[in-house]
């Protein structure tokens, strides 16, 4: 049996083992918290953190195949274990291009992929020689996760709030829409694009509302969008998950925000709304198997279910049991004991027509579904 | 979180336990073999015998809704359990019935459910009081499993392959078609039923050789099937789902053969080819959940892959990239790491337009994949 290797143990690594257990394959994961989502449905859980180099270097050698569920790992391990024959997917070199803000940015700039103009900064000061580039978002260029790690900087006042570290100043693009696409890319290099989604922020949290599939676009978009997509999952010249997520603006032009090379929240509703799960999809990829058929199988909304503001503590979900009652409704639950303001605690696919039912069956959702610390009221 | 206990380690457990991580509930399972399909996807494996008294107890006291996999279970620590407050489903009094073919078949006469004529043995020698009784089949009263402990008696010079223990004489049906059909039981007393599916029985192994969904039958049989499955699931007076095989004969008679209260191989396909899983339909029901629709959202096939003949040692898999490139397959390989012939290793669901696609895709996906103990040829 084939020995896998996943860095992190979220709700995205435990998605991923749900899907394993399908397939003749041993697990393995490395996370420093023993009571993460996944560590009990590997093989082999291994206590470490994912940024030491050691601790990914030891992880790594035990397996075949070695993917990550979040891009925060040690990349220097993995280049190492690469060179020793580790497969690495995606691989490590695309990893360096995409941790790093500045160089994904300078990547799809190299490659003509269209991305909103931009300069680099390197401390806060720095922003005072760019006035005229407002309004722009500040963006640092590493470690930023789920809305942290950028700001929006509409006039000379917003500075303050800007990062004093090295960061990407990008314009700001006056959105219409904000769309995400996976590709998969298998290792023989042939690939597969998912339909793209549509997602709807909520602007306080930077946490997605909701989301709907497929996205509502022009036939001119949708072409255009595949290109793109096609060209950028062949330009990192890796096999593996690649979700992209674009800007289409008020012009009706589209812009490539960020890629993230692995599962993503944008690909939850695969599970059961599309032939093939993005969960499945990578499986297929690291195991070296045919990639499955993208297709939907159904339109779809995806909500999150994030902490609720001013709870603290052990999890509950009152009003999951009737959300279990909508027709076409399925409920994950990350297993995280513990829930706070704005953490991603589980999400809920809803199956429907289309988008009037879609955003009526989001409403009720987010209406029934909450994450406190008490039990149902 | 709930917490929630399964008796066996099977693929069934392989299966309830991926679903499981879709909601907030701590697993626990119970199996005597460490490398068992489902030991390392629960919260909390525990080693021992699911026969055993005290194993089955002390495991018991440490949930709060405990479930099998397998009838083979000690059933006076389940009743003990049930006594202490432990939520067993099914009901412990259910599974008494149904383990022991005698009081099973006792059952079905008090309740005036449609089941063959019969005769209880104690020994094969009182067999030879039941000459007019053949052609009939002989079936052990305890402990038969998956073609074991059944033998059909045609004429007398059979009765030397007759079981020398109590066992039940069932008058032969001369059959059409084998049936069966999943009844879903809340703790409420909901009750849902899947739409039946139709068996294909290999007649050297006695294993599945594959299954259509859903069954042919006319509208009479239909409304005749319904009416017995909601009869004998309210019968049991016990929350969980009931798995009930049929017999349709040549004169269009529908009768019971036995039923299995816990998920069941007929009810593989409902992963991918139903709105809810048997899987998840379970949880739903040990969790107190309202029910899931059990509706088809594809006719599908169902294979079971079976270790090929010859072949006893480490499971390979050749052709599984191959049926992974058919459109609509899905491939659950359970994780056992030795094959030997007619072993349940796997199995395959293929979805479908109709029967003729169905069929043809079934063969396709025996032609292609074979389990056996050296690597692809």
């Amino acid at each position: 049996m084939i020995k896998a290797g996943i860095l992190g143990g979220g709700q995205l690594g435990r998605m991923l083992l749900q899907q394993a257990a399908n397939y003749p394959v041993e697990t393995y994961v490395l996370e420093a918290d023993a009571k993460c989502p996944a560590a009990h449905l590997c093989h082999h859980f291994v206590l470490g953190d994912i940024r030491n180099y050691d601790a990914v270097l030891d992880f790594g050698r035990r397996v075949d195949v070695l993917t990550i569920e979040i891009e925060n790992v040690n990349l220097e391990a993995l280049e190492q274990l690469e060179t020793e024959g580790v497969q690495v997917i995606p691989k490590p070199a695309v990893l360096r291009t995409i941790k790093s803000k500045i160089l994904q940015k300078e990547f799809y700039q190299q490659q003509q992929i269209p991305s909103p103009g931009f300069v680099t900064t390197q401390s806060q000061a720095q922003l005072q020689q760019w006035v005229d580039f407002l309004p722009a978002v500040h963006k640092l260029a590493e470690g930023g996760y789920d809305g942290r790690g950028v700001q929006l900087l509409h006039s000379p006042a917003d500075f303050k709030s800007g990062f004093d570290a090295p960061a990407v100043l990008e314009k700001m693009v006056d959105i219409d829409k904000e769309i995400a696409v996976i590709m998969a890319v298998a290792q023989d290099g042939t690939m597969a694009m998912y339909p793209p989604v549509e997602m709807r922020v909520d602007p306080y949290l930077n946490l997605l509302d909701y989301q709907l599939a497929p996205a509502a676009l022009s036939q001119k978009n949708v072409w255009r969008l595949e290109a793109i997509a096609y060209k950028l999952a062949k330009a990192f010249g890796s096999p593996g998950l690649f979700a992209i997520e674009m800007m289409l603006d008020r012009q009706g032009e589209l812009w490539v925000n960020e890629t993230a090379p692995r599962v993503h929240n944008s690909g939850h509703h695969t599970i059961e709304a599309h032939t093939t799960s993005q969960y499945d999809m990578l499986w297929r990829i690291l195991l070296n198997y045919p990639l499955g058929s993208p297709q939907a199988s159904s339109p779809s909304v995806l909500i999150n279910l994030v902490g609720a503001p001013g709870h603290e503590g052990p999890a509950h979900y009152p009003g999951l049991p009737q959300v279990l009652n909508m027709q076409g409704a399925y409920a994950h639950i990350y297993g995280k004991t513990h829930t706070k303001p704005g953490r991603k605690m589980g999400h809920v696919t809803v199956l429907g027509t289309d988008v009037v039912d879609l955003v009526r069956k989001a409403k009720q959702v987010k209406e029934l579904l909450t994450v406190v610390t008490h039990p149902s009221p």
